[in-house]
């Protein structure tokens, strides 16, 4: 799970994507995309690497203005390189909006090229419930299934 | 996850059930059962269709009335139509009440039926804490598992 | 998921460990070790044994000053007698303190001896929003992958 507030006076980008149409971004490192870094987290603790802190100090300025899919690209590395095959990510978006639905098969393929393994990308709603129903951030949920690659000591 | 609030003057129905000692129901097409509801998208994102909203327009009158797992049973054809034979799914409710304890096995069948798989219920309750834990909704997490059939190019 | 609100006058119980520098523990029984329950539910719920609360009455007097691992020991032992071998379960904590990274090996460790199979262990800030993130409780999230065991008729 991974979770921002939104932010004023900052560009959106979710799921990969830049979103020039949303009045808010969201805060956080380098630029708060909870989808990204809820797939980024489920395959480090599925590699038993730790998370994302572990790794990326993302609050440097060589992240600043970095491709939104960088940070995926490097965990699928370091995950590869702990001996680990990805089967596939499954990850969804608890909030009001942006809309995901019209920009998901878009999203998946940015996802997926960045990771080179399937990225499986649903939305809900929050009804107006709790803080992503207020209108306060956004939620993003993930689980990564991972295969093990044989010759590796672990 | 899917989330829906309570709404007064209406039935209550969840996971595939009607609960007629409860004051409230779930606001939500058809029915805001966000048992069903959670299955429904964790089967449809796992099987890179999308989710309910993409297939169903559960506001139109064709719905009214209809089966409470009618949209479960409807998305697992989707599912299998797209080449997929569903493993398992399971599922858990976030909320005080109604209490699902007594009444798991049952749901549990009704639902296995309708999905034709083993569907595994269970249920924690929020402490007080949250949207679900203040009494203004129910939350439901559902992972689904599928297996690809041979002979479908995806 | 499992959730539970801070308590003052209480140690603090989290991830099988204890926590002495911290000056709230957690509301519930026998701890209100999150993580732990969260791992169980999930354990139990893929089992298809219900929750903790079918099995374990853990506000009776014998479960105070219980090892904070024995509910898992407890638990890993009904879910071999119904057949299953356990593969591995992943959590994550979702909450501000008290910071787990630093002791993350450290609760794996204990935690997986207690369960005899893997545990992979996350976190995720809530970044100030909802219940987590005004600092009222804790919640944790789990996910475990058993195998069928042969020979037992389910
Ligand atoms: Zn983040
Ligand atoms: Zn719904
Ligand atoms: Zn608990």
């Amino acid at each position: 799970m991974d979770i921002h507030p939104f932010m004023k006076d900052r560009p959106m980008r979710l799921a990969g994507l830049d979103w020039p149409d949303e009045s808010v971004g969201l805060a956080g490192e380098p630029d708060g995309d909870v989808v990204v870094h809820a797939v980024c987290n489920a395959l480090l603790t599925a590699a038993d690497l730790g998370d994302l802190g572990t790794h990326f100090d993302t609050a440097t300025p060589e992240w600043e203005g970095a491709s939104p899919t960088l940070l995926l690209t490097e965990t699928a590395h370091l995950v590869r390189s702990a001996g680990f095959e990805v089967g596939n990510v499954s990850v969804q978006l608890i909030g009001e909006r942006p809309k995901l639905g019209p920009r998901r098969q878009e999203a998946q393929k940015v996802l997926a090229a960045a990771l080179g393994a399937p990225v499986f990308l649903g939305a809900a709603t929050p009804e107006g419930l709790g803080f992503a129903g207020r209108g306060d951030g956004l939620m993003a949920i993930a689980n990564a299934l991972l295969l093990e690659l044989p010759g590796y000591s672990r």
